[in-house]
């Protein structure tokens, strides 16, 4: 039993040995994604699209809580459509896939496989809406997208991924960016209270924006590495693609003019935060509103008499109070399955033999903390529904330490420099001038890029942190997934 | 108001003086598609895709109660992988979409935009199937598929749709056949039991089968104007896909095999089938189990004192029996709301006013047959209830009658034509010696081609329709959407 468990440990390298490594045994070992032999495309295996449908299901309703409908859009965008917003095409033009032919036959007009429907959804609205009676319009699809990356990971950078896209359009500038900010607060608590992720909020800079936006508002978390990573984005569009596609409707007064539009979007990216935010050596730890499996139950010398009931009998009692439960009654020894189920990364590990059945308990093991604490039978709906609750807030509390303990202030260049140096990559809180020149100049002498400017500010100091100029914004900077 | 009526009745054509005018028009009007700059492809609608939501929910928690879990596999597969399965092949290419250059480089290898995915769940499978542990695989995933069609019409054929494919994988023929029975047969249960829609059950021919398959099993459905309509596709591959993939196990014996398997599907073609199913000149009639508002709470003198409070307070209380309902208090007239809502199908309408207050009354009105009762406000749940399985229960048993009344047992071409003439399009029943050769004669002479082979089978009488020697099978004949 010990030497299962040795293997399966084994089997998984360790994060601080090579965090990359480690991550994608994980993705393999927890069985979340099989390589393909198409390249940068994988399969998302059962258990790794489970935590996807918890995902989506959290999040639709979230969406149609805040008004939003669902819709679907066609995956191709004609060549001409996608050209009609200048710096769109410009973004994202060199990284779509051509369809060219249908059958046998050379296409007329050549098809991108859609990296993004901003262009369709305008397409759409300028069918659609006509006057104020129209607006808003709050519509959201679930989709996978395509863009030819040329390096790519499981999760974090595919060349297609699942995502949702929200697309909606609204009278005026205001509502637009309150639908904008909104949404990012949607994701947000998701991130927080679904995932026992925290998140800095924030806005991109005027290079970093999404190809067509006139501001680009973030979420940005830190993983166990110190890198940061993009978690969900929102976009205010302002009219600029209402004029380049000719939407406009009749106002109030009677005059034509332009509505303001807004786009936001998570990915599977989600499920890389996930393995990275709270993962350790024994594999993924999964926090429990998105885990596929929230117990699991392991009998103990399962061929004992009354063992294997006893089992069946809980696994009853906890799915009738709403836990996803599965008992594990295969052959394999409860050593392995221990191994297995931290692997998988499911919160809550119920052991019950013999001795346990004798003193009317039952063992109760929480994976993020591997704490172990006997349960009396006739509390065990109520003692489980607490620990889910427990493993959420450790989760969320240790990955706020982490990142409190990664976040460092500077007021100079050399000061990110040793920080990262000494205490590894992390958040770097500094100041920065708002010119481009600045941003760049930092990031080629420290590696941080910026990642956004955060609503909460604090103020370091009255100085760029790279030229000296007079500050403008603090900037949260970091190595990037 | 009655102008406001006229006006949203006169919008649609008639069925009888032109069906495909009267599906289109139904389409369009009940707000389900709009049309795109893509040929072939449209945009479904909130309304559209909200019916495909329930269809989904319905349909998957049937899969996962059958044992089934959902993956994803990439969108794209590279032509030496189509190419793997000869028929498969054949069946495919001819209509695939292909992607020829990522961002700006030409690819090594073209891909096509999967028109089906059973290549790449074999690649898939290859690489996890080992031992006779790792089996059965029961696989299904949600996505969209690419068929470049030369002519197309919403939902029914269009180039890219909305379906789920499941594809297992089995240890032995026997229990890969009995999982495409099992799946037939929960098609069967859906399309009865949650569209309304009655179907027969039945085998293909040799010549209709699926492109690779040893047998293809079908659900077909007779639309309202006598035409059919294959609604869902069960197929079994014996060991050939196994074969031409190199899928092998070890079994029990210890010996290396090949497993057996699977696929199926349905689409949003059934969106098409619930329209020309019960659809009637007043637009759509949508079956409770996916209607997206089951019923529909029109306020009449809705400025009168205490009418809106009322309407409120009924919405509040149908909501929380578990209906999904609307309250339309925006200003219209009623009588445009009752137009409206009958063009959207909604099963069931409540019209609430000044008297009907008084009298603790409302009027309850039934789509299907445009039914009015008055109904005590104390019974209000109750009665929806009853009323949706009413409703329900009359869909079916009309689209029951409709079928009955359009299916002739001929034992001639000289027979099927006057029937055909006579009575107009429907399902023919007439026996089959088993040749290709007949079955292409009763197409080219009657237009009616073989639906499938009823697992009822009923003997009509010894001799082919056709040919007059000795009949192996009745086949169901008809033509076909």
């Amino acid at each position: 039993m010990a030497k299962n468990d040795k293997k399966m440990v084994d089997a998984i390298t360790s994060m601080d040995e090579d965090f990359a490594q480690w991550y994608t045994d994980i993705c393999k070992k927890a069985e979340l994604i099989a390589y393909t032999s198409i390249k940068g495309c994988m399969v998302i295996r059962p258990y790794g699209y489970a935590i996807w449908e918890n995902i989506q299901r959290i999040l639709d309703g979230m969406f149609k809580e805040t008004g939003h409908e669902n819709v679907n859009m066609p995956m191709f965008i004609p060549e001409s459509l996608l050209q009609k917003e200048k710096d769109h095409v410009e973004g994202f033009a060199p990284e779509v896939a051509w369809v060219t032919h249908g059958g046998h036959d050379r296409l007329e007009e050549k098809l991108c496989v859609r990296p993004t429907s901003e262009t369709l959804f305008c397409e759409h609205y300028a069918n659609i809406v006509h006057s104020y009676r129209d607006l808003p319009k709050l519509y959201n699809q679930w989709v996978s997208v395509v863009r030819w990356e040329k390096t790519t990971r499981p999760f974090l950078r595919s060349r297609e991924f699942l995502w949702q896209e929200g697309h909606t359009i609204h009278a005026t500038a205001q509502e637009a960016i309150e639908e904008t900010e909104r949404m990012l607060n949607v994701y947000t608590r998701f991130c927080e209270e679904s995932l026992a992720m925290p998140v800095v909020q924030g806005k991109k800079t005027e290079s970093d924006k999404f190809a067509g936006a006139v501001s680009t508002y973030a979420i940005e978390a830190l993983m166990h590495d110190g890198k940061a990573l993009q978690a969900g984005t929102s976009h205010y569009f302002g009219d600029g693609f209402a004029k380049a596609f000719e939407i406009e409707y009749t106002d109030r007064d009677n005059k034509r003019v332009h509505p303001h539009q807004t786009s936001w979007g998570v990915t599977t990216r989600l499920i890389g935060a996930i393995i990275m935010t709270h993962g350790d050596d024994n594999g993924l730890v999964l926090p429990p509103a998105v885990a596929p499996i929230q117990a699991v139950i392991v009998p103990v010398a399962m061929h004992k008499d009354g063992v294997l009931d006893k089992a069946n009998e809980l696994k009853e009692r906890l799915k009738n109070a709403g836990v996803r439960v599965k008992l594990d009654d295969t052959d394999n020894s409860p050593g392995w399955k221990f191994a297995e189920y931290e692997m998988k990364g499911v919160p809550v590990r119920v052991e019950i033999g013999p001795k346990d059945i004798e003193a009317n308990q039952c063992v109760v093991v929480t994976r993020h903390n591997r704490e172990k604490t006997f349960v009396s039978l006739d509390e065990l709906e109520t003692v489980i529904a607490q620990k889910l609750q427990e493993v959420h807030d450790g989760m969320f509390q240790k990955a706020l330490e982490n990142r409190e303990n990664k976040t460092y202030q500077c007021t100079s260049i050399e000061e990110i420099n040793k920080a990262l140096e000494e205490k590894g990559d992390g958040f770097i809180e500094a100041m920065w001038c708002g010119e481009e020149a600045c941003e760049d100049e930092v990031k080629a002498q420290t590696g941080a890029g910026s990642r956004c400017i955060p609503f909460a500010q604090k103020n370091l100091s009255d100085k760029c942190v790279c030229c000296g100029k007079p500050a403008q914004h603090m900037v949260l900077w970091g190595k990037a997934y």
